[in-house]
């Protein structure tokens, strides 16, 4: 229920189930509306946006009618309208600037100090989000993504590739309170959250015209339920995708039937092979890329359909992302039937990728929609493929022109488009719940269409900004904006300057992945400087363990899933899920989850330890590997490795599951 | 003649001689004006500045009476008003918005594609600021100053000094246009020199008050002079401070004095023995600091009056600056006295400075002020010191509270009231024109009150940003903006990190300071890092040809120097005075400069190089090494170490005594 209250004649207020989400008033407005010019630039999908506000205007309230708010300013044509309707049990706030020359808006949620905000998408660098500026932009993530770290340095010198805290492939305008309710902003232009003030949340939108929904609850749980009810929530994952390892494999048909065989022989349970080249390959200076044209390379993987077909029970998986190579055959197709998103001068943009060019199929264009789809469909479904990497989607320039509107507006949007066109090839192909595609660029609208996103490319390291430590991150603040299967690239992606993966690192990282949904290892973008699963025997012996593991788990992860497609509960779950009160359950740098409802998981994200300090939120828990019985509180536990601190609750349904796990 | 035009009923021009300084329209507004709160933090002369602009409005032109241009807004109390005069030949435009509540506003200058802009005070990273945004508050210059290089980085990451493109000891918001007017601004508090557009250059200003003042002229000699004019211009220096060379040493009695033998006995020519340890010393983890506690510490030169006094022909010089740490006897009185600026509880404002705090004493306070002042001249002065240097001045807090005024207001103009002091101090022991004190900081008027301006201190390297090349720019772009006696530290300061300095930098440095009005060396934060003039003979024997060469420009620089305090044109001059419609001098790459008329210098700015490449003004040069002739245009010439590119006229006044030079 909202209430719009008076308290004083000069103020008005917005409720919501009691809570207070704006108050304006002549002196503290809520709402400013202006005019700006922005400059976008793009290089390889990082961007380098700039503001000049010419104007900021605070508009006075003029009249409060029935569910409307009246706002004027001499210096803006016509009355800007703030409508407010509850519609399902959320409340929607429409504003309406009807002066066209103005595209800046600008409202401000009441805060209280205290107050936690979280969500944003899927951000790497916090969860609470009070205290910074966010920008909502898809874009590359960024390598280093923190200005004071040499490989951020590094990167930004070589082509702006750095990043920053903000950076990320899923950025999504919603904010979640600890006063427990959510505030969504539906727009896809350029917006900022703005939480840097103690008193209140602003929220900045590159538009005159806005719609918000607002939602409140009793708890997180119910809150959630309505967030994703909003947005859409994911299928229930098929059984193989949550059993064994998806091995991350290149290089033909026979590396990688010979790989598969090798993990096989010592007990690795491999229940898919990826092989993101099943199209080609071509070397570049950043590393071996693939042959951006979405065929099956018959050189490179012989056989890959007989191979395909006579295993059953291996889920083959590929790789696609929205972008044409020039040269292509599919490139040339698209190109011939007017396909691709245009530039200014209506001539085909064509994006640098670093030593070749691309064409991107216009998504909004119903025809080359259905194109698209119809490549995947009969190029990767019809192959045998049981999923793949729908990769990018962040890419799309602010000054591109598509079918139905400029990259300005369409940008966020885009990744969104993307998901749906693979969804809807799934659909088609009627092998929904069988075929899984795994996304890192999204927006809100991607929990309807995409089946699991995973965390892109972290650094091969252990960095807070961008290595194994943000994909704990990435995963609650996604989970907690309502997208709730999250996985990654196990053992990192991103291998330029000094970095190399080690082997350490790759063994956390799968003690890490063990206890999410879907364990996945990646070769990375230079896999001959990195340690791989299949070439130390170490390693292979502790995936063996840790993929028995996961299979066990499998009966408990099938409930947790089905939870996240029921009412958009996430698998994976901050801990101030569990504990609401506690400002300390809202520190991303717990590095602690909950799994499902009774496992507490807390990765070792450090190199060179054996035991780890862990904060548990109230009640009993039994760490897994000893048995011991711990209160809520500090600890510090053994972690050696291949025993990643996990707890479970002392009282839980699946207790005698979980105590089996020490014995795989 | 200023003069006010209307050519559209909703559009009024102003225009100085003819030339348009600002158009506005209700289209195309010249003034905004608004509400905003900063945020300013200092850690250790470093700022974090930010700002809240909650409204930015554009009042709309009322009237235009005799002078003066009325605007309104309706969210603004009162009208503004723009009131134009003329005075010595200069235009003063007065902007007053009588609402309490606007607290910034911003005027747009009309530009041109195509038109260059000087000034901006020193600046170390351009000379055509055009752009660019270049915030005006006085600040440390940073380490590094570029966030893609690396001891950029390490710097931040170690305590935010890393610094960026526009930080700078002596900022100053004046511009000078190459068609040939000048806008200069005389607040003191936070303004921005926004000059990245092509159609206007935007000045914000943290008041709702302003005042703007425009000269115009037919060449750059005649703006300059109207500036200096207006902001002060620089006594000449004696003769000694041009003669030789100014040996930084430090060490106590023992060590200075024979340093200063070391270097005499293999025909160096010292003219001044620079210690800046006179008070002692400190070490901290950044290098050896100074005891700021000013008075002469007897332990460590011990009877230096005498060694003063038996030496007529040599300028002993000190140091000192305006903090008084926390312990000293100095501190104790200013303490018990009530002399220093005080923070917001009403206490003493201590900062730190890195292991130690001071306290600063309130220049705006008369007593302080004079009690200071005597500190100079009874420490300083009848010690028999010819000069120092007067350090910092760029420390003052936004929240400080002074005897008159905030820091907020008065922080641009501490520099200068800094300067001052100093300059009472000297004129007051009927010292003009025998002492010397040289300054870091600044701001407008220091070209009134300061004797001498040195570039602060730059990296050990030979980086664009923050090294040797940077001092070139910097020389020029305080020139333009009315400061024109410009020195530097010979071999650099700043030893951080992996950065030491190395005798190929030393040689170099050493060559440019030869064509500038002062030599000077300093041994640098860590002198054990560096190589030193007195540890190498190479170094040694280049000194003392080099100031053999410097000895004889005498008689030019002095005349040079003269013209400089006569009308304000500097020492060292940029290439474009002398080819104002060439783009490419415009340039500050070219690192090259006319040292007065008739010469141009170009110093080589590149490690291992034996070449480098000029360009050279239209007219006939000749090469002072070589006597080659060569005409306008782009030239490689040969630079050995020892033998800069340096060029004179071929029709010239001092033909012969440039002529001489080669032989020295």
């Amino acid at each position: 229920m909202f209430e719009i209250k008076s308290p004083r004649t000069d103020q008005v207020e917005l409720l919501l189930d009691g809570k207070l989400l704006l108050r304006h008033s002549e002196s503290a407005p809520a709402l400013f509306l202006g005019r700006g010019r922005e400059d976008i630039r793009m290089f390889r999908g990082n961007f380098d946006i700039r503001d000049r506000v010419d104007e900021r205007l605070a508009p006075r309230l003029v009249s409060v009618e029935e569910g409307t708010l009246r706002f004027a300013h001499p210096d803006m044509e016509g009355d800007t309208l703030l409508r407010l309707s509850e519609r399902y049990g959320l409340l929607y706030l429409e504003i309406t600037c009807p002066d066209p020359t103005v595209n800046r808006l600008w409202l401000r949620l009441y805060a209280e100090p205290g107050e936690h905000l979280v969500g944003g998408g899927e951000q790497f660098s916090a969860l609470d989000l009070r205290g910074r500026l966010w920008p909502i932009w898809t874009r590359e993530q960024g390598v280093g993504r923190n200005k004071l770290t040499e490989i951020t340095r590094l990167a930004d010198a070589l082509d702006g590739s750095g990043g920053d805290y903000y950076t990320t492939f899923f950025p999504q305008p919603t904010l979640v309170s600890s006063r427990l309710f959510f505030a969504h902003l539906e727009n896809t232009e350029y917006a900022e959250l703005d939480l840097r003030e103690a008193d209140y949340s602003e929220i900045a939108l590159w538009s005159g015209k806005a719609r918000f929904v607002f939602g409140a609850a009793g708890d997180y749980a119910g809150l959630l339920e309505k967030l994703t009810g909003l947005l859409g929530r994911q299928p229930v994952l098929p059984d193989w995708a949550m059993k064994g390892l998806w091995l991350g494999v290149q290089g033909g048909t026979e590396r990688a039937t010979a790989l598969e065989k090798r993990c096989r022989d010592v007990g690795v349970d491999i229940s898919a092979v990826w092989i993101q080249d099943w199209e080609g390959k071509r070397i570049t200076s950043f590393g071996k890329r693939l042959q951006w044209d979405w065929r099956w390379n018959r050189e490179l993987y012989p056989g890959l359909d007989k191979v395909i077909a006579s295993e059953p029970d291996t889920a083959w998986m590929g790789y696609i992302n929205p972008y044409l190579v020039e040269g292509g055959v599919l490139f040339q197709e698209a190109r011939e039937k007017g396909y691709f998103v245009k530039n200014a001068a209506g001539g085909d943009y064509l994006f640098d990728f670093g030593e070749y060019d691309c064409g991107v199929v216009d998504l909004t264009m119903p025809e080359a929609f259905t194109w698209y789809k119809n490549v995947i469909k009969t190029n990767l479904i019809n192959l045998g493929f049981r999923g793949w990497m729908a990769d990018f989607g962040e890419y799309l320039p602010a000054d591109a022109v598509c079918f139905s509107g400029s990259g300005r507006v369409l940008h966020n949007a885009w990744p969104v488009l993307w998901a749906r066109c693979n969804r809807e090839a799934v659909e088609e192909a009627g092998k929904l719940g069988q075929c899984v595609f795994f996304m890192r660029a999204g927006g809100a609208g991607s929990g309807k269409y995409s089946t699991l996103t995973w965390a892109g490319d972290q650094n091969v390291d252990w960095s807070e900004d961008d290595g194994l430590p943000s994909v704990i991150t990435a995963a609650l603040s996604l989970g907690m904006s309502g997208f709730g299967l999250h996985t990654c690239d196990t053992g990192g992606y991103t291998t330029l300057f000094h970095l190399h993966r080690d082997e350490e690192l790759m063994l956390r990282w799968l003690e890490f992945s063990c206890f999410t949904p879907v364990m996945r290892t990646h070769e990375g973008n230079r896999p001959d400087s990195n340690v791989q699963l299949y070439d130390s025997e170490r390693l292979l012996s502790a995936a063996a363990r840790l993929t028995r593991i996961h299979d066990a788990l499998l009966p408990y992860l099938k409930t947790c899933v089905k939870e996240n497609a029921r009412c958009g509960l996430p698998v994976m779950r901050p801990l101030f899920m569990n504990a609401p009160e506690e400002d300390r359950a809202y520190d991303h740098r717990l590095y602690s989850y909950l799994l499902g409802p009774d496992l507490l998981v807390a990765p070792v994200v450090e190199p060179g330890v054996d035991t780890r300090s862990v904060w548990l939120p109230e009640g009993e828990w039994i760490h897994l590997w000893t048995g011991t019985r711990y209160g809520g509180g500090e600890h510090t536990v053994p972690a050696p490795i291949g025993q990643p601190p996990v707890f479970r609750r002392a009282d839980c349904a699946d207790a005698d599951l979980f105590d089996r796990l020490v014995r795989e």
